[in-house]
């Protein structure tokens, strides 16, 4: 039975019409527009279309629809498959869900990282995707204006960041992230917090320091001069946070911008015999597996909700009313031994 | 220009037709069949084919050769995005080769891992996928034999383990690839070499292991106690490792089945103050970017020849006879400061 529905003499078109003594156009409408068929045939057809396991082809309906089915999403060399990267996640999530909303999502690459738009336009053209799920969003970013001025439907995991009126993006509220993770640090008896970020002008990194920035000031525990910046790698980040760790002093906790970045804070620790936790503490933000591994407390970005609301954006493109703003989520604090008091340590996961 | 192209009035056939005076059936044989055609008219349609920049419709295409033009490519989400996973890495080659292939991968996951046929056989059904990319191959693997029975085209990233005449498959030579870290670290003054693997009967892991032991047998430095297993992730492999660290001693080594192991026996060596690659060295593999940034001596697998070779096998499908054997790939061991004596420690790089 298994064998027989994909195996490549499945049900044709014409052997339904056959069966049910109609034509091959009954059997299409019956399909796709049911309204048009007489109640009776429209019951037979049906009862062919099960017995003999057929299955309309994507590819005859996308040519009737001007439909791919499917949205584009770029896989962009420099993001995907990289250390703590979160894209690889939100690609499976992204993928699994894509079937409930009847797509699915087809990457690409585009040959040249500095001027994507031909590969877009080269998705289109072919009609492999209708549209584009963007990541990596950025200053100067030249996607969201090209697909808005062509009509193409797109949603993006992350802000428009040069146009406050773009609206059709979903991301998550890093500054609020590190703001938790200050206000868990300082509740656990850390109060004084430096951060470990990326350098200025990355727009998720300038906002996760803000939230680092508000907090303090808020919590009335600012040291304006306890932040330093690293690239993501781990002899970076090692390199950049030991004055840091000097200046903050034994006692005190580092919030950094990545995973990345406070394994490398980690690693500074453990070289000077200081047990995480106790006498420094450290929180991370991705909560990759990495962070799990090394019992560090992390932001977990809701990468399943993230993949549904941009997929429920592109499929209600021009359908509804545009929202008047993006959809800004909540990381969650995974709360591990890494700032964790001893008396804490069995506790895996706390939430703000 | 450019807007123009990617516009939602791009050239249709029924234009090509009329700007050339000919019906839409010769455009269609001018793209489709075009020794049917004669010169001065293939001519005179190419012409306008290329000023309106007219592109034929994939979807188009797709239902006159009854081809999807893309290869399914299963994200099992236990594989995916997980610590040190090279698949990432491997799909942006396979997305970035398919368009040289003119196709496309589309990914896709099983609703339930245990049984992933029926996805399969959904991809095929409604046509989204012609064949598949198989990778995570195993022991009882329902899939390649499922596949064959249906005459459905797929190629292996890694060998079909419980099938020896099978030979749709590339693979990388672990055993091989083990072998060449063994002989690197004698060779480099380390000759007492023990091994961390995973848990028997895990073939990938079961195969790197056989290197270790055929390479010290050969190079009469055996010691058969000098293995120890652990579950793929950091802490598993710290606790794992301590003991065969105390076995082979200060100034042996230590050879991984992956560089999330490898890290986790960085660890404990950074926490009894030894210098990596110095006092006890280490070999991990698969070149990650967890490799690169601390300085690991690691195994890289040639992931872009075996995107490449997957996708030759699956163009090939039914049209060239089908090799007797699958392909081994021998991976690149890449010489960082964890094996290297103090003098080396500039060579980012070498090859066996």
């Amino acid at each position: 039975m298994t064998t027989e529905r994909a195996s490549r003499d499945r049900a044709r078109i014409v052997d339904v019409a056959r069966a049910a003594s109609v034509s091959r156009q009954t059997v299409s409408n019956a399909v796709n527009q049911p309204h048009k068929v007489a109640p009776d045939t429209l019951e037979r057809v049906r009862r062919e279309i099960a017995r003999l396991g057929f299955r309309p082809s994507r590819a005859a309906r996308t040519l009737r629809q001007e439909r791919a089915g499917a949205w584009g999403l770029e896989l962009n060399s420099l993001g995907v498959g990289r250390l703590g990267s979160i894209l690889d996640v939100f690609l499976v999530h992204l993928t699994s869900d894509s079937r409930h909303h009847d797509s699915h999502v087809v990457p690409f690459t585009a040959a040249d990282n500095g001027d994507p738009i031909p590969a877009y336009e080269d998705m289109l053209a072919s009609r492999i995707a209708d549209g584009f799920v963007l990541t990596d969003t950025r200053h100067g970013d030249p996607r969201p204006g090209w697909l808005r001025a062509n009509g193409v439907p797109f949603a993006s995991f992350g802000r428009i960041w040069d146009d406050p009126t773009e609206a059709n993006w979903v991301d998550v509220d890093g500054a609020a992230g590190v703001e938790a993770g200050v206000r868990h640090l300082v509740d656990a008896g850390f109060d004084r917090v430096g951060f470990l970020g990326w350098p200025v002008g990355s727009p998720v990194g300038d906002d996760r320091r803000l939230g680092w920035a508000r907090a303090t000031a808020e919590l009335g525990v600012v040291h304006p001069d306890w932040h330093a910046t690293s690239a993501q790698g781990l002899a970076d980040a090692a390199a950049a946070v030991a004055p840091l760790i000097d200046a903050v002093g034994r006692g005190g906790a580092v919030v950094c911008a990545s995973d990345v970045l406070a394994v490398g804070a980690w690693q500074v620790l453990v070289e000077r015999g200081w047990t995480v936790g106790v006498d420094f503490a450290l929180v991370g933000f991705d909560d990759t597996d990495l962070a799990a591994s090394l019992q560090l407390t992390s932001l977990r970005q809701p990468l399943a909700s993230v993949a549904d609301q941009v997929l429920h954006l592109l499929g209600s493109w021009g359908t509804e009313p545009p929202s008047p703003h993006g959809l800004l989520l909540t990381p969650e604090l995974v709360i591990r031994a890494s700032s964790s008091p001893a008396g804490d340590r069995n506790t895996e996961r706390g939430t703000t």
